[in-house]
């Protein structure tokens, strides 16, 4: 049993399944919490949107997740504007981020491909309105495990709501292997269990309701020092138990070579070969990927402890 | 259901446990590869030991290995008065390893506590000469999941044999919980999917067989460039999927820190309280434990990614 989840630009496709290698999607372009990149997408300023974008995908995104929530500025404008200037000079697909139903509606219009709609959740009006959006684009979906009673603490909860979306999707024509589930991951500096209850909930969702899976990794670390290192162990361990992508920031090179030694280490890496390229500090190659940090201080370390 | 293995020393007690933090028995005390240190151990200087000892339990190890494996040497004698030494400078319990019966007979003769033996194998003349001297000495054993046919690349084979080791085990009148699965970690560099067989076999040992497991993790990186970084990660992944114990490095870094962020995703580190204390890069306890490295690089990146 397998599960494909196909997304495309107009010259590349990319696929979150189960017999692939984890797809890391770029969290980078979001003006949430970024004061001077929010200022300039509101004036029309999109060259840092341009240097995020192409700087994620050479560290290694495989799809850019595109966000352009700003309070009182067009979201639809601005959010279709940054669509086209990414499609315009990379081939990666996008993830179309909005809490706006215009925006959404004005990414889609504009895009070019099979995009990934971020997000429907368990509310009747996402459903109702989202939905229908989706079929009517052939886009594939994120469904986030929240309902009008809020994120439940209780994992079982949350896969209901997960497998009242995926019916409902599939109610309104659009095949499961179109919905990608995120199980909502909440910081463990907060709650202690956070990393149990995803690590639970992805495993029944894979096993049980043979959905893809992603989330927004770097909140897991939220307010815990060396936090980059702490969000790659658990993308790592999140991989272990079968999530096959997330929302995360390929341009920390603790998350990065955390995902290269999951695909190592699930067997999505023949002969090594990514991780290689990534970890042999002699090359530009691996320079470039932030892995001469990880190499160096490797050898360092391995020189020290020898006799 | 949990499975608790209790090993101890004259004055502590360790748990390795499907409910207790990930255990860290330290690897570093074995001559195999350490041409000064059994050139040393051969002639009766023990001074590197007795560092290594306090390095590792300082590094966080809870469990010391002690292998004395040094060709045409008195391994039982060394091996004796290397446990004898440890424990009155130490007072972790210790993992007596040896392939040779004379040499795991001198180490229980004067070890002090309720070691863990390491090892025995399906084989039936390990099984018959083994298990009757972890029942008269009352110890755990490590119990490896190969027999006369060797390693099976095959996962159910492995899981077939680890199941006839456990229950002659009981038959010898061990309780299950006294035996420690090594499921056997293979070089993912020679093998693709080394990581996906143990990662599969430890979760059948743990849910149908309900054991704790081991393994010598750093074999899984063997001739892979930034090692120890992909070693942290399969510790990592195997905790998630239930692995409850490894043989590891506590002197490196990657390795550690790779376990407290299990600990904490796994809901073992109430508060962040230990991943605080490792990381913080201020405090002297973080930066002896190895945690400061990770913290300032992890903040530097965090800087130079910020606007």
């Amino acid at each position: 049993m397998t599960t494909r989840t196909v997304i495309s630009s107009p010259t590349r496709e990319v696929i979150i399944g189960f017999d692939q290698p984890f797809c890391v999607i770029g969290e980078r372009i979001n003006p949430t919490g970024r004061k001077l990149l929010a200022e300039e997408m509101k004036a029309g300023d999109y060259s840092r949107v341009q240097a995020d974008a192409l700087a994620q995908v050479e560290a290694g995104a495989m799809v850019l997740d595109v966000n352009a929530g700003i309070p009182l500025a067009d979201e639809p404008k601005i959010l279709a504007e940054c669509i086209q200037l990414i499609q315009s000079i990379t081939d990666v697909p996008l993830c179309i981020d909005s809490s706006i139903m215009d925006a959404l509606e004005a990414g889609l219009a504009v895009y070019q491909g099979k995009p990934l709609l971020n997000s429907v959740t368990g509310e009747e009006e996402s459903l109702e309105r989202i939905l229908p959006l989706v079929k009517k684009h052939g886009a594939a979906v994120v469904a986030i495990s929240n309902d009008e009673s809020g994120i439940s603490t209780d994992p079982d909860v949350r896969f209901a709501v997960a497998k009242k979306i995926v019916e409902r999707a599939m109610d309104h024509g659009i095949p499961k292997n179109d919905v990608v589930v995120d199980p909502l991951v909440m910081p463990v500096g907060a709650m202690n269990d956070a990393g149990t209850q995803v690590f639970r909930l992805v495993r029944r969702l894979r096993e049980e309701l043979e959905v893809n899976t992603t989330c927004g990794a770097s909140n897991v670390g939220f307010g815990v020092p060396n936090r980059h290192a702490l969000t790659g162990t658990f993308i790592s361990m999140a991989a272990a138990v079968g999530m096959t992508s997330a929302i995360m920031s390929p341009l920390h090179a603790e998350q990065m070579n955390a995902v290269r030694a999951a695909n190592v280490l699930n067997g999505f890496d023949p002969d090594c070969g990514n991780w290689l390229s990534a970890n042999r500090p002699q090359t530009e190659a691996g320079a470039e990927a932030g892995g001469r940090r990880g190499g160096r201080s490797g050898r360092r370390r391995a020189r020290a402890s020898s006799e």
